[in-house]
C-alpha cells in the first residue's frame, strides 16, 4: 500500500471502561505504525460513558495526547471545544457533525438482547459511519441486519474483538483461509469458567473461586453468565455464523453451563487425568449446522489441554487444510484492545480499496 | 466482493511433482466457491516439467476437468492446441503469449541457491505475470529483490507454502496481525527432523528412522537437507525477513542439525520426558534480529510440545497481543497446495482492489 496524505481518522468512544482506557495506550503505542504504513493520525472526536457523560469535541484530540493522560475522560472534557451532549443518540449524531467517521462501540453488554449496543450500532451505521465494536451482542443477535444495513449504507462494520479478542478469527476466515472450507470447530471460549474449574480442582469452593476470579478482574459481576455458558454461546453463535456459515441465534446454541457439575466431580475428574472445561463446538452437517457449549472431560491427548488457566484455544477442522488450531495464552485486556485496533486498521484500508 | 463477469484466470505450472497434482483436484473441489465468490473459473496454459516436458495450450484447458485425469500430464499434452516448448524459458514466454497472467513456481528446489526456481520468478514477474510459489529457495535467498521487481511490473510475488504449508502465516502478518509488533517466534518447521527423532526415541536406528520417513513421503531422497537444519534455516529466514522485517540471508541463521546428537542422547533425553526436537526461533533485539535452528530439549510445559509426529508449530510473541501459538496438525500434500490455491485468491482479490 502506497503511502499518501490522508486526513486524520475521527473517531467516536462509546462505552469507557477497561477496552477503551486500554485502546488509547496501545493507539499511542502503535502511532509510529499508523504514521508510516497508512499515514494515519487518530483523532478523538467523542467520548461518552453513561454514567460520566457524553462528550463531543468539536475538532478532535489526538489519541497520542489523550492517552498520556492519567484520567482521560476528564481531559477530554475540560479541552476547549469540548461539549457534553444529553444522551448516545445526540452523541453518535454530533459526533458525526464533527467529522467523525468511525464509532467504536464498547458500552456494557446486556446479554439478553444486545442493547443498548444495538441501537447505537444501527444508528451509527444509518449515519454513514463505519463501527467497530468488542460488542458480542447486537452481532449474535443481529449480524444479518446490521451488515445489510452496512451495505445499503456502504459503510462497514467489523468485530474482530468480540471472539478471542485480538486473536483474528473473523479475519483469518475472510483474509486468509478464503475458500479453505471450515466443517467444524472446538474451542475453549470463556476464560471465567476455565480459571474456576482449575481453581476448584486445586482446593477453592465454587464461592472462592468465583470471588478470585473476579478480583483478577476476570469474571463479572454477576459470574454466572459466564458460568451457565452464555458468553460462550454468544461467541459460539458468532463462529457458527462466520466460519460456518450458519444464521443462528444464541438460543439455538444448545447450552449447558457448568452449574450443576459437583464439586466432588470436577475434583475426581481432574485426578484421573481428565479435567472438565467448557467446550463450545460446532458443526456443519449438510445444510444444518449444530452448535454446543458443553462441560467435557478432556483427555490427555486432545489439543484443547493446551488451554490452561486464562488459555483461550480453537481447533478448526476443514476440508482443505486438515485440522489447525490457534492459541491465545492468557490474554489481558489489550490483547482486546488490540482487536479493536486491528478492526480500525482493516476498515482504513478497506476504504481505500473500494474507494 | 461484488460478483462479477470475468474473464478464465489462465495460469503456468511450472514443476508437476506432488504440490501440483494434489493442486488440480483441489481446484476441482473449490471450483464451486472460485466461481460463486471470485467469480473466476482457473484455465491451465500450461504445464512443464523438466524430465517429461514442456507443454502450452493455445487456449487452456480447464482445470476441473484436468483434475478428472488420472494422468493430468499426458492428457494435457494430447489436447488439441497444445505444443511442445523446449524449455522453461520458452515456455514462460509462450504462455505468457497464450494469455497466462499467472506462474504458480513449484520445481524442485536446489537449497544452495535458489535456482531455477529463481530464474524462473524473475522472467515471469519481469513479463508482467503474477508469480505465486511454494518454493523456498529463491524467497529465502532474494525476496527483496524479486519484490522490487514485482513493484516496478506492478505484479505480485506470493510464497504463503513455503512455511508451514497452507497455514496462512505471510498473510496473517500482511493482513490480519496489522501493527501487533512482533518481536520473536520459536518453532517447529521441519517435519522430517521430529519425525526421525520421534523414531529413533522409539527404538528405531539413524537409518531405520530414515527409510521409514522416506517411505512415508516426508524424508527426501537427500535426508541431511533436512537433518542438518537447512530445510528449517530457509523457513527460519522467510519467518524472520517477513514477520520481523529482519534482512537475512539463511547463512545469517545460526545452524545447527541433528547429525551430532547420538541415539543414546536422544533416548535418554524422551525418558526423562524431555525428548529433542529441532527448534527455529528469531527475535529481534534493536535493530538486529538473531535467528537460529538449533535441537531443544522441550520441557513438559511448553507449548511446542504439541508438535507431535509430523505436527508443526509456531508461538508469536507480540508486543500489543502477547503470545498466540498456531498449530498445523499431521500436514499432507493437500496443505501445501491449499497454501498455492490460496495464495491464487489472494492475486485475485489483489489485482480487483488495486484496479
Amino acid at each position: 500500500m502506497p503511502k499518501q496524505e490522508v486526513p486524520p481518522l475521527r473517531v467516536l468512544l462509546l462505552g469507557f471502561g477497561n477496552v477503551a482506557k486500554a485502546f488509547l495506550p496501545l493507539v499511542a503505542n502503535r502511532s509510529e505504525w499508523l504514521a508510516r504504513e497508512l499515514g494515519i493520525q487518530l483523532l478523538i472526536s467523542g467520548i461518552g460513558t453513561r454514567r460520566q457523560g457524553f462528550f463531543v469535541h468539536s475538532l478532535g484530540i489526538e489519541a497520542v495526547s489523550l492517552a498520556q493522560e492519567e484520567q482521560p475522560l476528564p481531559a477530554f472534557c475540560q479541552q476547549r471545544g469540548s461539549s457534553r451532549v444529553t444522551d448516545a443518540a445526540t452523541f453518535i449524531q454530533a459526533g458525526r457533525d464533527a467529522g467523525a467517521s468511525l464509532l467504536i462501540e464498547l458500552t456494557a453488554l446486556q446479554p439478553q438482547d444486545g442493547q443498548p449496543a444495538l441501537s447505537h450500532i444501527r444508528q451509527a451505521l444509518v449515519a454513514g459511519m463505519d463501527v467497530v465494536t468488542a460488542n458480542k451482542g447486537p452481532i449474535a443477535y443481529a449480524q444479518t441486519e446490521l451488515q445489510q444495513l452496512a451495505r445499503h449504507h456502504h459503510v462497514q462494520l467489523r468485530f474482530e474483538a468480540t471472539v478471542m479478542d485480538g486473536l483474528p478469527l473473523i479475519n483469518l476466515a475472510q483474509f486468509t483461509l478464503q475458500a479453505v472450507g471450515i466443517t467444524a470447530f472446538r474451542a475453549l471460549l470463556n476464560t471465567t469458567s476455565s480459571l474456576v474449574l482449575s481453581m476448584i480442582e486445586q482446593g477453592a469452593t465454587v464461592d472462592d473461586a468465583i470471588q478470585q476470579a473476579q478480583a483478577l478482574g476476570i469474571a463479572e459481576a454477576d459470574p454466572w453468565y459466564d458460568l451457565d455458558g452464555w458468553d460462550a454461546a454468544m461467541k459460539t453463535t458468532i463462529l457458527a455464523n462466520n466460519l460456518l456459515a450458519a444464521q443462528i441465534m444464541p438460543l439455538q446454541v444448545k447450552r449447558e453451563g457448568i452449574r450443576n457439575l459437583s464439586v466432588a466431580s470436577i475434583r475426581e475428574a481432574a485426578s484421573a487425568g481428565v479435567p472438565i472445561r467448557l467446550v463450545s463446538q460446532a458443526e456443519r452437517i449438510g445444510e444444518q449446522v449444530l452448535a454446543e457449549v458443553v462441560p467435557q472431560r478432556i483427555l490427555p491427548e486432545d489439543i484443547l489441554r493446551v488451554g490452561k488457566g486464562t488459555t483461550s484455544v480453537i481447533s478448526l477442522h476443514t476440508e482443505a487444510m486438515g485440522t489447525m488450531t490457534l492459541v491465545e495464552h492468557e490474554p489481558v485486556v489489550t490483547q482486546t484492545a488490540y482487536g479493536v485496533l486491528s478492526d480500525v486498521i482493516t476498515v482504513v484500508r478497506q476504504r481505500r480499496n473500494s474507494g
